[in-house]
């Protein structure tokens, strides 16, 4: 499949609806038993115990639906290369089992590559919402393949 | 167990080394198609056709190795209360299958909540290291209880 979306296309102010994502309970544990076994991540008492009130996915898991999202909505039909990094990663609000989160990516700004002009640099922020509230914000670069 | 690692532990400076992983192919694949599947992260021909030169990790399946070090280090052994985020996250290297990687913490600032005098805030650098080379950096704030 030919991409539709270049650097040329990820103007600043453009916003990509992602779709939701409901957090299945047995992956969230699942991805928590193996990469952050931390007991208010792998375990109902100590989740009611915890600062969140309940089981409560691990922030890494999120940004990954996060991630799964942007793959599927933008990155599958566009000139993707990659990405260095970012300046900011939040979890503002915990998640939860259960929970309906709809992703969203917005171009915060873009540039040309000086070095390497067929390469553009974007800065893109992510967000997860549920309802209303944020649960995942992170602003981060990605780079894209430019036109002709 | 009684943890070890209070707020009051946790001072700016100190290191902890948090061993060595090795990242298995079939579970960085794995990670890959669930997550992030983009062609570089999930076909072989598509990596090496890439920017990363060969199959290439998803930067999240790095962070989340990188977190579970940091589990089984500090964290199983400490008071921690989870992390509201972070203000850096870099990928400044490809990882690949194989690739052994240390993992490390660092202590970067620490400063008691005004709020809640009973848990401290922590920056945190991450680091995970191919040899010499840096392959995963983050900066990013734990939240401690203090000791009494």
């Amino acid at each position: 499949m030919d991409p539709e979306l270049y650097f040329e296309d990820l103007t600043p102010g453009r916003v990509f609806d992602l779709g939701t994502t409901v957090v299945d309970r047995d992956e969230m544990l699942a991805f928590a038993r193996r990469f952050d076994p931390q007991p208010f991540h792998v375990d109902d008492e100590a989740g009611k115990a915890s600062i969140f009130g309940a089981l409560a996915a691990s922030g890494w898991f999120t940004a990954s639906l996060w991630m799964r999202a942007y793959a599927d909505g933008v990155l599958a039909r566009a000139t993707s290369l990659g990405s260095p990094g970012g300046e900011e990663i939040a979890w503002p609000a915990p998640v939860f089992a259960g929970d309906e989160l709809r992703a969203s990516m917005e171009v915060v700004e873009a540039r040309r590559s000086r070095s390497r002009p067929s390469l553009g640099l974007v800065k893109l922020r992510a967000l997860l919402h549920r309802g209303n509230e944020v649960v995942y914000r992170s602003t981060f670069t990605g780079m894209f393949g430019t036109r002709g």
